[in-house]
């Protein structure tokens, strides 16, 4: 048996095309001791993926042209070295883009699928919903009848944001791209409103939603809309910068021009990435997996099918093509 | 006898012009009961004063064209209706540009002019002093051993921002325009380096200078000297948005391009006005007194003399063309 892999063919330039992948065959790797051979079953596709793309420094390395594209996955251990893991267990993996992985034990974290779907761990309890939970509570810091605004808001850490502020008594409105997405949002997140931001009427319909102005932002998207959304913001407002998805796949970086809201209005300005919370994790688990089960967080997937359509998952979640948390089903 | 004013003769497009100002005669006004005349000795020239010269929103109204330009002045008290002031008090003031005003006693505050000069109490004892002590120690929250970036360097909250910083025990490194102000930033004023933005290579100045990155901007500037030091900028690094005076002018907003680094390097980035903390001002003020009476603070006034030159003085101040604490002297 072969496994199979997608690489990163060449660095892109602006948007992402599929010429910037390359499918490729490889032998089944072999566990060592102490370590476990996984068959992935979804592969997680997130907007932080764009960036890994590219050679300029970040937070985290890229990836070199000819590798293995990154990512986290959740598969089932076919085969165990390690006295932690067992044939059939479910575990989150960071094996990326690719059939089957081996890892070490401690690279591995054991997941519990008899209670969610095991995908769930790649989204609203993964990365994702870990992702809004801190960033709400720790930098937007939400209070009772606050207006809050989430970009990106049908996506898998908007959905998140914007249910958790709804529960802390907020007004929340999302922006979303299309009608499709923001009724979602309103009818089945329970969102306040919902700004479609291609209606070409940003600012207006922001202020129809916020006749408040807004107190948090909390932004996955950037350029354009956030700078339309600094002129609502309130005095002693907070921006979550999380993700700036419509910079990523730009060739020239966006000008903003409304900064000097950030002075008028004292707003405090953000940037957070997940992993500064990593030891921390349980607290938002724990809270999140407890919302689940109480049917209190709704959650949409975006699946694409078969490890060849990963590239095309990817470029739909770059481009606001897709709708949900994107994943690819490997199994 | 009677009194001088300057007014708002027209709003500036873009950078103010004397045509913006017109200097009128009044009538010396006569105090009612509970109120004071004043006759000004020294005014205060502020960048703040150019936003109150445009017809947007801000977080202080705008003066109207035709009404005396505002700011804050120290006097002499030349006639007394309230019982807390008497003939010859020195106060500080918000009578604007003119040479006699009227005003309740609760608009003035004593000064005591006996242990420094009068006119500290609109620089390093008044609003800039209480600007940088705030803006530094509540929003920057330098640490020892922190690089600390300080924009318009030698000014009166410049100055006053890297002099406290450095007794902080950070590494202290100003920005400034021409070699005789960054000569005096790094030999009176004690930071440990400054880059001369005029001299067109500001990044990689900026860069030898910080040889650790940047963990506190303190931004008086705005505009290409913002977007350049957030290229320098240390992860968990903190910028404190006190005045953008390189945007004021401009007819454009500046696109700042620059801003990705906040979401990769977790950057705050804070706004800030100093009566936002009007009811703390005397933690500032004792602490500053007595850092000016150990000898510790080194300050430097920018003299106009002469009404009929305020415009000018601003006008400078705007420019970069004065050096120090702009002041007009009255008496």
């Amino acid at each position: 048996m072969l496994n199979k892999q997608v690489l990163l063919a060449s660095r892109p330039a602006g948007t992402v095309t599929p010429d910037n992948f390359r499918i490729a065959e490889a032998p089944l790797p072999e566990p060592g001791e102490g370590e476990v051979l996984v068959k992935n079953e979804w592969l997680s596709l997130d907007p932080y993926m764009r960036g890994r793309m590219n050679d300029a420094k970040s937070y985290a390395p890229s990836v070199d042209v000819g590798a293995l594209m990154v990512g986290q996955t959740v598969g089932e251990v076919v085969e165990s070295r390690h006295p932690g893991f067992r044939r059939g267990d479910k575990v989150l993996t960071s094996l990326g883009w690719q059939l089957f992985g081996v890892a070490k034990g401690k690279e591995l974290m054991l997941v519990d699928a008899s209670r969610v779907p095991a995908s769930y761990y790649l989204g609203v309890l993964g990365m994702p919903g870990i992702t809004a939970w801190f960033g709400l509570f720790e930098i937007g810091k939400p209070k009772p009848g606050d207006t809050v605004v989430v970009s990106a808001a049908s996506g898998a850490v908007g959905s998140v944001v914007g249910q958790l502020a709804k529960q802390e008594g907020c007004r929340v409105v999302g922006i979303a791209g299309g009608r499709a997405k923001c009724d979602y949002v309103v009818r089945e997140l329970g969102f306040d409103a919902c700004v479609d931001y291609k209606a070409g009427r940003l600012l207006e319909d922001l202020r129809a939603a916020c006749p408040k102005g807004i107190d948090v932002d909390f932004e996955n998207v950037g350029g354009e809309v956030l700078d339309t959304v600094l002129r609502a913001m309130n005095p002693f407002s907070r921006i979550v910068v999380c993700g700036l998805i419509a910079e990523y796949d730009a060739t020239e970086p966006y000008g903003y021009r409304m900064l000097r809201a950030i002075l008028v209005n004292r707003i405090r300005m953000q940037g957070m990435i997940v992993f500064d919370w990593k030891d921390r994790y349980g607290e938002a688990l724990a809270d999140l997996s407890a919302r689940i089960a109480a049917g209190k967080l709704r959650y949409k997937e975006s699946i694409v099918e078969g490890l060849e359509n990963a590239p095309r998952g990817l470029m739909a979640l770059l481009s606001g093509g897709n709708f949900g948390k994107q994943l690819v089903k490997l199994g």
